[in-house]
């Protein structure tokens, strides 16, 4: 039987390094998707590039820069805005929604797919801790990604599905597959902030990886510039 | 009453022009969106400006011409493989395809819609000939724009409808109500070909012109190099 073939949507954090790694320990054929949309955080897409040269996978890095000009008032891709800090189910953190964001990308990785004549898009979307379909990204909740995965398989005489094995997950669970797969979570980014080599610590994202690995009970190699700061703000000892 | 703010998907052909003059008819805020994605015919962005400029729209033209380079294998972005000329409803106009097109330009007008707090997305798809639902282009089938509209409805926290009236309607209809609304046809731009400042007259955008203004019984200004193929290929006398 041939092997399955899948382009995987890599942002370089933990969750779709998870999945790159699962498709390849299933024996997929397998590429990579990354997307250079303006963000803050463009240190994520070096994690992207060790991730995928890591396990020897193609990765294409789209330039979607312009993307930014044309979708104001987002602190990911508008420096003019400001990035909150702490945990995502605060208010402030509405600001780092970058509307539609994911179908986005998982439309340009449909198409790409189509182009390969691959057979699926691999998309780690989690809405996990939000079990009750209430995240912030709307665009992780489970009504949205199955819908998007209805649409995928009608939209070209191609049929691609669009696999998404990580939704219903909790960060611990991705943290936990991810450790069995030997995922080298030290490569991947998280962190919201452009920064230097370290992880702030404070953003949202940072505090739920911190979250992720205490919630797993696995210690976290990752370089925060605050170590304290997601467990000091959440009262956690 | 406030009126309703639409964003229009304006490719620069008839079809979005119409749409852009319906919404403006009506009394609609309006501001188009249109993207360079590495087309053969980029022409077609001169008349998007053209008819933009007309009705003092603002135009939005993003670039992502970057999307060429990962989908390689189709006529319209990929120079090495040929354009095929004739009707629609030929097996070659396959080669016409730019897989899923169509939902990556409706995913980034809705982002852009709820970046500007607008209401709704105007999508001119047309499936009207293809009355089955079996157009060539999937993303064009009823079936397909239905799910993305709904799917529009639950990506983001701000609701954003997509607007879709064109849908079943024939080319000569769309010709009917572009003429009742005024517009300017010449100004707008079907042809495939990169050309100069006449339509080829043989592609299959071109052919589905000329036939369009046919069967709607009103007189076509378009210039095209070839005048009588659309024609006499398909015995038309």
């Amino acid at each position: 039987m041939k092997p399955k073939k899948t382009v995987v949507l890599l942002s370089g954090g933990m969750d779709s390094a998870t999945l790159l790694y699962q498709c390849k320990a299933e024996g997929q054929e397998v590429r990579a998707l990354a997307f250079n949309y303006g963000q803050r955080h463009l240190r994520e897409l070096e994690a992207a590039k060790d991730l995928a040269g890591a396990l020897q996978v193609q990765l294409a890095i789209m330039d979607l820069t312009d993307l930014a000009r044309i979708l104001p008032g987002n602190a990911l891709t508008d420096k003019k805005v400001n990035l909150p800090i702490g945990h995502y189910a605060e208010d402030a953190m509405k600001a780092t929604v970058v509307p539609n964001r994911n179908m986005i990308f998982v439309s340009i990785a449909l198409a790409h797919a189509i182009s390969l004549g691959y057979d699926a898009v691999g998309y780690a979307a989690q809405t996990g801790e939000a079990g009750d379909g209430q995240s912030l990204y709307h665009d992780c909740r489970p009504v949205f990604v199955h819908s998007l995965a209805s649409l995928a398989t009608i939209c070209d005489e191609h049929k691609v599905e669009l696999d998404c094995p990580f939704l219903c997950l909790t960060k611990a669970q991705i943290i936990h597959l991810g450790n069995d797969l030997k995922v080298p979570f030290a490569k991947t980014w998280s962190c919201y902030y452009a920064g230097g080599d370290k992880h702030c610590g404070r953003c949202g994202t940072c505090v739920k990886r911190q979250h992720g690995f205490l919630a797993a009970g696995l210690s976290d190699s990752t370089e925060y510039e605050d170590k304290e700061f997601a467990f000091r703000a959440f009262n956690i000892k």
